[in-house]
């Protein structure tokens, strides 16, 4: 270790307990904290982002990296310091008071958040996102370089490489391909069966099988906590503490799949190796990458009929009354059942990044053409309407679904569409290098597992999202691969 | 506010942060964290208590504490600069490293003891404890006042005003009466019934009723959470966010009176005001007026036929089978039945105290006399045989059954007796005061805990123990209360 990085190490432990301690703070509050605890424990959440502001814009943490950045470094060591270098400049251009006020809006707003979904009332709601967007570009305004637009600052956070200009033409080849193709499905005069996927399947058998399907697919309940919140989400502490969550209803592939996928999101943190974990380098390489992985089991490894055919027994035998009459191949077709619907996390895989970009344009509209918070409801239905046909009764069906923006994060949505991007592009090479389906068969996710911890889990974030593709498939991002993918897949099931 | 207690304001925000994110950890790590978590979170729990120890000894803290005490203080902000100076001369002479290694070791030994206990394996724990006590007994040399004795030291933090001394007559007083009442008691050959109360209790019913009788009680749900953890605790994050845990096994009244044990901590610390929650003296006055308040909801109300008269029927509904043949009077006999036994936890309310003199004599011996780790199982074993006339067949019935010793706690253990004493004191004096036990016949707690709120929950830390009892009952504390509570009510229920 070199002097200067040596000397950096106490700054980057107190960053990384902040930081950690937060995560915690979030995932309590999630799923487990009193009703009235907010205002008080934000209070707590607000001074610890304070401290963890102030190590980041700490003088002598910026000499530091200056000095590091002149010296020789291992390449897990440089890119901490390339970490810390990029918080520091988002940071830094931020007054300490703002940025503390934020930390504390966030923190409560996704309880306000809770509330005003619980009780259908966007109202409950409006005056905090209205502020939250508000920082979010006074924040973004700060850290723009010149001629920059606020919505690329906050794009480039999640996904570095992927701006307006890309997206647009990345969203702008799904729409042309997909809503066609979508219109074709929808006019083929296939019915799929799927009223067996509702039903009063009991709350804790849905528990009990979804425990069984993380630890099957790979999640270690040794190292990791699965618990219930108003909407699934994965965090993590390091690599030894990853944490999912789910959250029941009538239909029990709503929260099986939601299971799978955040299965996925974890796996990936539980393969960040012992080197990295607890390091500025020690997570996903980027949200898309994240989702990628999420999303490739949930979607390429759980809705594939290979993966049900060693184990779909087990489903019957938790639910012998509703699946008992149901085949393997019933029960597959029907969790790939196309269906415009209204909530994004319950959407089918074909229709997924239809949400997608909605979100996408109203962000956009939000950040760059000054839409008033007032209007999402409204905006967000007639969206609705227009790309997939079906328009929300009321606000927790509609702009009050998803908790991101109540978090502060605006810009995090596209990486949904790109990780599904990714997650195809990764499944046609990996086709080619070993029988996936046949494993499946075998039940043996072990080997796509490991092929997955070795080519893309074990980097953390030593690499972009881009470089990773390039480096395990030899070929830059190519959305085509997806679309191929879903016209493939859902052309043979509704006989295209 | 004056001058420099305004600007000692946000590092008395640092404080509180830190503290509330350590006891978050804690409660998170004794109820859901995964088994392998523990060395990767104690290194984040270990930055923090440094940071804390950072500020409390910060030389600024110091110097904006002198510049406090000359000034004219309110009584609240007073009591702060009271409480910081002495927690300033508790840490001050111990160096930052040590103080953190300790941190750590507590963190990782309640896992370690965890483990032991459930392996019945000392061994495993001995090593980690031996460092224990080592720490503890190096830091209260740092802070011994000049012939200041290092159990002095310790039980000072806990209870002020009840040194060795104090406490050698107060146990003595204990021994010389209640040994001998005890013993005719054993002999008196009374038997009574309580096979109803083991049984296959299932825990889904024993959470339900547990939550009832806390609600019942007065614990809010809306400001509160109940769990489960190996050890019934109670925490707090603030007066809007207590939690309590319990543990489940064949036994109900185990987890039904730990439940109201744990309620009365709880109500203690949801009686603090929002003036004193989140500073220096927002928490209970001390360990044993913390203990009081739970005794007394466990017991002086809990085990009192009065309590029970308008409430039994509820108890029954939950478990027809295994109770429903059972009349409140044999109930309330059962959950009174002396029997010297090896659990402390679990102990009748007269032998009760022998449990803690074993404790307070063993910690004497660790920290004043060197007794040697090794030999605690079989002195333990030893002085239960002397005392209570049982001896452990292993160490998690014997020497492990206690977290105490692996958080660090030595000289706690007291306050269970002292506490008990108090409560007693208030008893008699609140009997003056009001138709107690009437009050319980009507189910009406209210009243009882309103007394308590009105004079101990809401002063928070801003007395002692001692100064509390006497404003309340006018009174210094005086054991002979608690002794003539306990001959008399045991005295009636074995015709002596």
């Amino acid at each position: 270790m070199s002097g200067a990085y040596e000397e950096l190490q106490p700054y980057l432990e107190r960053i990384q307990a902040f930081q950690t301690a937060k995560v915690l703070f979030e995932w309590d509050n999630e799923t487990l904290a009193p009703k009235e605890a907010g205002p008080n424990t934000s209070r707590v959440v607000g001074t610890l982002s304070g401290e963890y502001f102030s190590v980041i814009t700490d003088p002598k943490v910026m000499e530091l990296v200056k000095l590091c950045r002149k010296e020789e470094l291992g390449q897990a060591e440089a890119a901490v310091v390339r970490e810390l270098a990029e918080e520091i400049e988002k940071l830094e251009r931020v007054p300490a008071k703002e940025y503390r006020e934020f930390a504390e809006l966030t923190s409560e707003g996704s309880r306000i958040w809770a509330r005003a979904r619980k009780e259908k009332d966007f109202e409950l709601f409006a005056p905090t996102l209205k502020k939250l967007v508000e920082y979010t570009k006074k924040f973004a305004s700060y850290r723009a370089k010149e001629g920059q637009k606020l919505y690329d600052v906050l794009l480039d956070d999640y996904e570095k490489g992927f701006d307006m200009e890309t997206l647009d033409g990345f969203f702008g080849a799904l729409k042309e391909q997909l809503v066609p193709f979508l219109k074709k499905v929808t006019d083929s005069g296939v019915m799929i069966r799927d009223d067996f996927l509702t039903g009063d399947y009991d709350e804790a058998d849905q528990e009990a099988i979804g425990r069984f399907f993380a630890e099957y697919v790979g999640f270690d309940f040794h190292r990791g906590v699965m618990a219930v919140s108003a909407h699934p989400f994965t965090t993590n502490l390091h690599n030894k503490d990853v944490r999912i969550t789910t959250s029941y209803n009538s239909h029990v592939d709503d929260s099986l799949f939601s299971v799978i996928h955040e299965s996925g999101h974890a796996i990936y943190e539980l393969g960040i190796p012992d080197e990295l974990t607890q390091t500025l380098v020690g997570q996903g390489a980027s949200m898309g990458m994240h989702e990628s992985q999420s999303r490739f089991f949930e979607n390429i490894i759980g809705r594939n009929q290979a993966f049900w055919e060693p184990v779909y027994h087990r489903l019957q035998e938790q639910f012998p009354r509703q699946l008992g009459h149901v085949t393997a191949e019933q029960f597959v077709r029907a969790v790939n059942k196309v269906e415009p619907s209204l909530i994004r996390t319950q959407a089918d895989e074909l229709t997924y990044s239809l949400h997608v970009l909605i979100r996408y344009e109203i962000e956009k509209m939000l950040i760059e053409e000054n839409l008033e918070v007032e209007k999402l409801p409204e905006i967000w239905a007639d969206k609705y309407e227009e790309y997939l046909g079906v328009r929300p009764e009321d606000v927790s069906e509609g702009v009050l679904q998803d908790i991101h923006w109540s978090q502060g994060a605006f810009g995090y949505f596209p990486s949904y569409a790109l990780g599904s991007a990714f997650g195809a592009q990764l499944y046609r090479y990996m086709k080619g290098q070993m029988d996936f389906e046949g494993l499946l068969r075998k039940g043996d996710i072990k080997t796509i597992r490991e092929f997955l911890r070795e080519n893309i889990h074990r980097h953390g974030k030593l690499k972009t999202s881009r470089q990773m593709l390039l480096d395990v498939t030899g070929e830059d991002f190519n959305p085509q691969y997806y679309i191929d993918y879903l016209t493939d897949k859902y052309g043979k099931l509704y006989n295209l």
